[in-house]
């Protein structure tokens, strides 16, 4: 960053991170002055037997508790309208979110629209909500999206066939329960989306034009962790301390990503995701390496520590050839995890490009892109992931 | 950090910083719905036309104040009451502080009194201040004390000869304002003193027990920035990048320490402020090298961190011997930077040791330390730097 620009930090949302830390939910409730929860988790979880361990903690204390589940994959913009209504005609006055980031993002509008009024469609955008919301405490069982701190709630408005995103301070959560032996029962494949998500945020955060001093130091401390442990957490499902790694990891890319936006990745990731409903990890680790390719020499000395943070080879090179081994590093990773997909094998084509083009183009994601990208170039960035 | 503890953090004060940030303070004063403000400053400041910075903006965007500057180095805990007195007296209803620690830890304890009962007396210590003060924007002169995010007002009861600590949440200003262009008028003998005092709070958090990964990540940075820029800050004060960087390094070292407390050489240095009147940061200067050299072998992979930061031949080096050199990193840059004093020089003599030693015991800051200290070796700590 240069010294002729003025930077903001701010982190509304209070954390707190380790084993066993969702025991501390009854008291964040009670500070919070929270009457009656909205549990707001998703069927899987409940099924799993993941919601138990809230709900147990809930009933040990005497904390009355409604549960909404009712959130698919890529929760629709009318599920948190409901989600209000439940909390509503149950008397919910605070809500505790529960999952990856379809119901975080869920949780966090739903106790928005509780102090807010309209519909949240109202509110898309950044900065447009007026009010600050009902209570929210936030507990992650992925490692990826950091919705547990962000500003954003990604939203789909599946009549439309788009992404609609929420961005306010209003819409991080009061708190933020980090316990990272939630996340031990993901199962290796969404280990992996999830976790080439938070990787995906920790970089597009770090080379993009906007990043600040916090900002960098978060995200090379996430890239490190991630560095060590997404391997780990992938091909040893209950190894601890690299769920706790990963779980922190997705947590820092967040406290990075939350002021700077994002790049090109997250750009693409939106209209592929809402038209061809690819995961959003899953995408975002399909789209990062060509991202990179093609972002690769408009910062040669961010890349050239992402590729020293991975540990190559990097001695003896020229700086322009050391950043290019920060790309192979994260197709090596994406390749180690077993991430093979392509975007064809969710029916992108060539003739869908220009529309994908067209619709990334228009994301804030785009004027922070270390290189400033034609339609071309996004369409041709799409074409090597196919 | 083991995996088996769980760590907070929280950053309830939101930053601006850069250059010409000090520009945005009405838009600030309004957000936080002030009306009439409570300048408090340090006569220098004002004599020196730092202050005129500040009421110039104020006057510019028709806010009234009035100007509270009654304050000394180690500012005495009855001047808090004045200044909340002179606040009320004269309408005022937000605190704008403006200058180093003394003037900053004073204008945080005038806004926690003007909405709080009784006397700041009575909220020494942790967590012992019931109500949010009023709104406190805090504009730092100096790159060292990093009030303007702390939960911290260290003040003196110069009758009993002792520093007073208040910690609370409610004790951060709700806005840093950090303009590193106020800090260029700042001479070399105070840039070095201040700087070795943001230095030990890096430090001191990076080695301690209580340390944990958000902020191991802004010690980091803290302390990169330092090996970097303190040196030309103090050889060249007009040089606005190395001042930027200092700031930043006192800023990122403050959401260090503010939930991890520090080490011996606070410890140490709540006493021998008191009684001998050193200023902080010298004092600091003077006994981190100390410190490090006791607790060296307490911690040897963070030391050799340090030794790598600052940028230590630590190749083919055992890591104890590496991570001594982060001992003599440190001398050498105290050295370079001018600050020569000893104990000594202030009057303390070997028969005063055992009372250092007894009060410095009592701090929060000893349980936290990488070594648990004998009394006997906070005694001999002092004396080598007599
Ligand atoms: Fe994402
Ligand atoms: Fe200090």
């Amino acid at each position: 960053m240069t010294i002729n620009r003025v930077f903001r930090y701010e982190l509304p949302t209070a954390i707190e991170f380790g084993n066993g830390a969702v025991q501390d939910l009854p008291n964040h409730i009670k500070r919070l002055n929270g009457g009656k929860v909205l549990l707001v988790t998703d069927p899987g979880l409940v099924k799993a037997g993941v919601a138990e361990h809230v709900t147990h903690v809930l009933e040990q204390s005497g904390i009355p508790f409604h549960i909404y589940s009712d959130i698919e994959p890529d929760p629709d913009i009318e599920g948190v309208m409901e989600g209000r209504d439940a909390a509503k005609s149950e008397g919910c006055d605070c809500v505790v979110g529960l999952g990856g980031g379809s119901a975080l993002d869920t949780a966090k509008a739903v106790g928005l629209m509780l102090r807010n009024e309209g519909h949240i469609r109202h509110y898309v955008g950044i900065g447009q909500v007026p009010c600050k919301g009902a209570p929210v405490v936030a507990i992650p069982t992925t490692a990826g999206t950091g919705s547990e701190i962000t500003i954003w709630s990604v939203l789909s408005d599946k009549a439309a066939k788009v992404k609609l995103s929420v961005g306010s301070p209003y819409n991080c959560p009061d708190v933020a329960l980090c316990d990272p032996e939630l996340t031990v029962s993901l199962p290796p494949n969404l280990t992996a989306a999830t976790g080439m998500d938070a990787l995906t945020h920790a970089l597009e955060s770090y080379v993009n034009k906007a990043t600040q001093p916090i900002s960098e130091a978060m995200s090379v401390q996430s890239m490190k962790l991630i560095a060590r442990s997404l391997r780990v957490a992938v091909a040893q499902g209950d190894n601890l301390a690299a769920r706790f790694d990963m779980l922190l990891a997705s947590l820092m890319a967040a406290m990075a990503f939350n002021p700077t936006r994002l790049g090109l990745s997250h750009a693409l990731a939106m209209p592929l995701g809402a038209r061809f409903h690819i995961p959003h990890g899953t995408v975002n680790a399909i789209l990062l390496p060509e991202v990179m390719q093609y972002n690769v020499w408009s910062n040669i000395p961010k890349f050239v520590d992402i590729a020293k943070l991975f540990e190559m080879p990097t001695e003896g090179l020229s700086s322009r050839d050391a950043a290019v081994l920060a790309v192979e590093a994260v197709r090596q990773l994406k390749d180690d995890i077993g991430i093979q997909q392509t975007l064809s094998d969710y029916g992108v084509k060539e003739e869908h490009l220009d529309l994908v083009a067209e619709e990334a183009m228009t994301s804030g994601n785009v004027p922070v892109n270390p290189r400033q990208p034609t339609h071309e170039d996004l369409k041709q960035i799409c074409r090597q992931a196919m």
